[in-house]
């Protein structure tokens, strides 16, 4: 969203997501029902849909604190800072066709990162050593074949799968039970600038919101609703990370789970998983081979979206390898790889596409092996015909 | 078979059983299509199969080895030595419902205990420290749970598993590669001892028989045909333990694997099994809970067909429960039972009843907690009522 050319907009969207007790679910009702978000406003300070008719609710909708959305509108505009909006194009669509999806997201860092395909990785917080090494590993092997990594920023096997993927200069996503300008713990906070300058912060939390324990499982449901799968490392059996992983059997996505030791109480969450019928996983290729074809698929239909006019309508996803000899966007971007490995900011200067239009032809090229992807960067694979 | 009474019978046995190249498929033809082992040993002496035409089977019909017939009828004259044959009443009923189970079993120890329902536990020879404790662990539960345990009496995790069984009083079982004279490895020899003095050690192969490479797939049938589950506790992925377990499964047999570390090269045949569909088991309770009432339906039907002149035929399972208040077996029992443990031998004495029928009555009486089996001998539970 264009904050110099749709300010109107913008602020009708801070006020519903600022509404009390309004919620995402009224909101996306709202939304539905009235077009866009301006009438959406209008109609809600109508009274048109229940929530809006209690009485804290209406109060805020006649008259919202201008000073919290002149300060969300600050934060908003600084650099690297953006909402995402149900009824934008940008909203990431893994998660908006995930059930309890929320109507917006706040965030700090690369918000093309939000289009790559993600694997989560989650578990304890009292992760065992053992754990946290199996959670680097395997966040850095899947960063490597084109991931992006996503977790909850907690201490743990989060901050590991957090660290492996910064280790393997590849994109991460924490989201956040807080604003996107908060950190919990606060100790967290060095990490979440290396993640928001790698990567992105995401929450559908309004700037200055503070921890609540309430808000974790919805930070759950958007880090299950954002990836193609879940990888559970460590978890006792009344983990949050088992409330993921429901979460993405919720969506229909897949639920990996890696066994351990029956002495180990941070196995146990994951042989229930896997009892459950979670995937048991030894290695991170079983992963990246489950979900590669995936990606695939989701590259070409995003690709569409933004190719597409009509995007929105639903369309046959063309023929991705068919299309890419004839279409002069890859003719650009193979003009701007080269083979010296080459950053996405580079590579959109030189070629002149947009990030979020690369990084699916990118992630295309790399699963059919035309690109490499490594530290950050992206290479033509040399083959014995060039 | 009553060696004194039935020696021709029992002679005729030895004869098939070494026929070389007949083998146990060909051997239960021939005794379905004539009826006795005697006639069945005319009818190949005739060439009535195929197999008995063979140069080798024929002039061994024809002539067998008086000296080895003589020296086999001699070791089954030594106490607690058996032949167990297929066409008998002491042939163990979930051996004779598993595919390519032995038309015989030669059984050095109790044979008695081949009646008690039993839990297969095996895996890897190069057990890990953790690996055999858990199999010892898990033997000794589940042996005291009123399951013998029966292995293959290799090293590692076989011997944790016999070695658990002895250490808990309970029977144990050692299916062995070898004839029921020979053990494999020697070192074996001590362990071997123990057994047969507190369970049993079987083998479809005659006396006399060394190890050979090919007998251990078909002791692997012979562990898992017996057993009411399996149980692999450690095994590669190319572990015999899978062999028993994949014939397990084709016997209609539960199996059961125990998960451990990725970085556990000896978890990976456990976890192969799992993906496969194996239960991931955590602890010797699941098993069990899992097999208890199908321990429970086997004893039932084990005592009615002890009852029942006219066993072999198929018949609704009698309501066990319903018939012990008025069976005068049961009384039996319950005078000669005491507070203080007894043996099954000293029952045996005391009821005047067989000793595979006090098997599967005490096994009911235990699986339904009126019975406590301990250190090999079963008292009554002391109840507020008593």
């Amino acid at each position: 969203m264009d904050i110099e050319t749709n300010r109107a907009a913008l602020e009708a969207w801070l006020i519903l997501l600022r509404a009390p007790g309004l919620g995402s679910v009224s909101l996306r009702e709202l939304l539905a029902a009235h077009g866009d978000v301006r009438s959406a406003l209008a109609a809600a300070r109508r009274g048109a849909h229940a929530r809006c008719r209690d009485e804290a609710c209406r109060d805020w909708l006649r008259a919202p604190d201008a000073t919290r959305i002149g300060a969300d509108l600050d934060w908003l505009a600084q650099p690297a800072h953006a909402l995402l909006t149900c009824d934008g194009a940008d909203f990431p669509a893994l998660l908006e066709g995930a059930p309890g999806a929320p109507a917006a997201l706040f965030v700090a860092g690369d918000s093309s990162a939000l289009w790559q395909p993600q694997v989560a990785i989650v578990g304890s917080r009292n992760a065992s050593q053992g754990g946290s090494a199996n959670a680097d590993a395997f966040a850095r092997a899947i960063a490597s074949a084109g991931f992006a990594i996503t977790s909850g920023l907690a201490e743990g096997i989060d901050t590991a799968a957090h660290e492996g993927a910064l280790g393997a200069g590849a994109a991460t996503l924490a989201v956040l039970g807080t604003g996107p300008d908060r950190v919990y713990p606060a100790r967290q906070g060095a990490l979440a600038a290396r993640i928001a300058a790698q990567g992105a912060l995401v929450s559908e939390f309004p700037p200055g919101t503070p921890a609540h324990e309430k808000h974790f499982p919805r930070r759950n449901r958007v880090i299950a609703g954002l990836s193609l799968g879940t990888l559970v490392v460590e978890a006792g059996v009344r983990s949050g990370a088992l409330i993921t992983a429901r979460n993405a059997t919720e969506a229909g996505r897949e639920v990996f789970a890696i066994p351990g030791s029956i002495h180990n109480p941070l196995a146990r969450g994951c042989h229930q998983l896997i009892r459950q019928g979670a995937k048991l996983i030894e290695t991170a290729g079983e992963i990246i081979a489950e979900l590669a074809p995936l990606a695939q698929r989701l590259g070409a239909e995003l690709r569409e979206r933004l190719d597409d006019p009509t995007r929105g309508l639903p369309s046959p996803a063309r023929d991705a390898v068919a299309s890419r000899a004839t279409d002069p966007d890859y003719a650009r971007l193979f003009r701007a790889l080269g083979y010296d490995t080459l950053g996405i900011d580079q590579l959109a200067e030189r070629s002149g596409l947009p990030i979020a239009t690369l990084a699916s032809m990118l992630l295309l090229l790399e699963l059919e092996g035309e690109v490499v992807a490594e530290r950050g960067g992206y290479t033509r694979r040399s083959t014995t015909s060039c």
